[in-house]
C-alpha cells in the first residue's frame, strides 16, 4: 500500500494536462488530473459511456455542459456527477495556479450501493 | 445534476461522524465523511469486502492498519488505497478542525480500467 499526496510529483513544465490513474478495477477508475491553464479544444466535447464524479481539490475551473447548456464555475471542494453521455468540456482553468481534480469514472445509472462504511 | 461543495451543510453539532453517499452505482460508492475528533472505538477494526480509496481533503487524521501493522498520519491531499479485508481503524482525527474525507468503495483486485479520459 502506498500513501501519496495529490500535490506530489507535478512537473514544472506541463505542456499537456497530466492524467494519472490512482486506483480502480475493471468497472471504476479513479484519476488525478492536473491542469495549468489547459482547456478543451474549441468545439471538442467529452461524450463518455461512464458516469463521472468530479471533485475540484485546488485551483479554479469552468465546465461547460450541454442538454441543457450550462456553465459551472468550480472552486476548491466543489463536486458534481456528470451523467453518462452528457456532453461536456473544460472551458477554462486558472492560468497561474495548478488545478487539481479527483475524478471517478463508473458505469451505469443504478443507485449507489448501500451499507455502513467509514474511513 | 447538482453541484455541491464538500464543506456544505456540516452541522454545528456533530455527535457522530457524518457519512453521506455522494454518487455511485451497484458496484461503487463515493462518500463524504466529516470527522471532528471522532475515532474508531478502542479495539474496533473495519474489515470490508471492498477496496477503499481514501483522500483526506482537509483536517488531519491518523489511520492504523494491520498485517503489517502501520500508523499513517494524513494531511490535506494525502490518499491511499486500502485493500479489501485489510483491517484498519481511525485512531485519531483533529479535535479542533473538521476532517473531510472523500472515500470510494469498489470491488475486487483487478487492474484499473484503462482508456483516455479527462475532466
Amino acid at each position: 500500500m502506498s500513501q501519496s499526496n495529490l500535490k506530489d510529483a507535478i512537473p514544472a513544465h506541463l505542456p499537456e494536462e497530466l492524467i494519472q490513474t490512482l486506483a480502480g478495477n475493471g468497472g471504476v477508475r479513479i484519476e488525478r488530473i492536473v491542469s495549468r491553464g489547459h482547456r478543451s479544444p474549441e468545439g471538442f466535447w467529452y461524450d463518455q459511456p461512464e458516469q463521472e464524479f468530479v471533485l475540484l481539490v485546488a485551483g479554479a475551473a469552468e465546465l461547460e455542459l450541454e442538454e441543457p447548456h450550462e456553465r459551472r464555475q468550480l472552486g476548491p471542494g466543489d463536486y458534481l456527477t456528470i451523467a453518462a453521455h452528457r456532453r461536456h468540456r473544460v472551458s477554462w482553468t486558472h492560468p497561474d495556479q495548478d488545478t487539481l481534480w479527483l475524478t471517478v469514472f463508473f458505469a451505469g445509472d443504478t443507485a449507489p450501493a448501500s451499507g455502513r462504511s467509514g474511513a
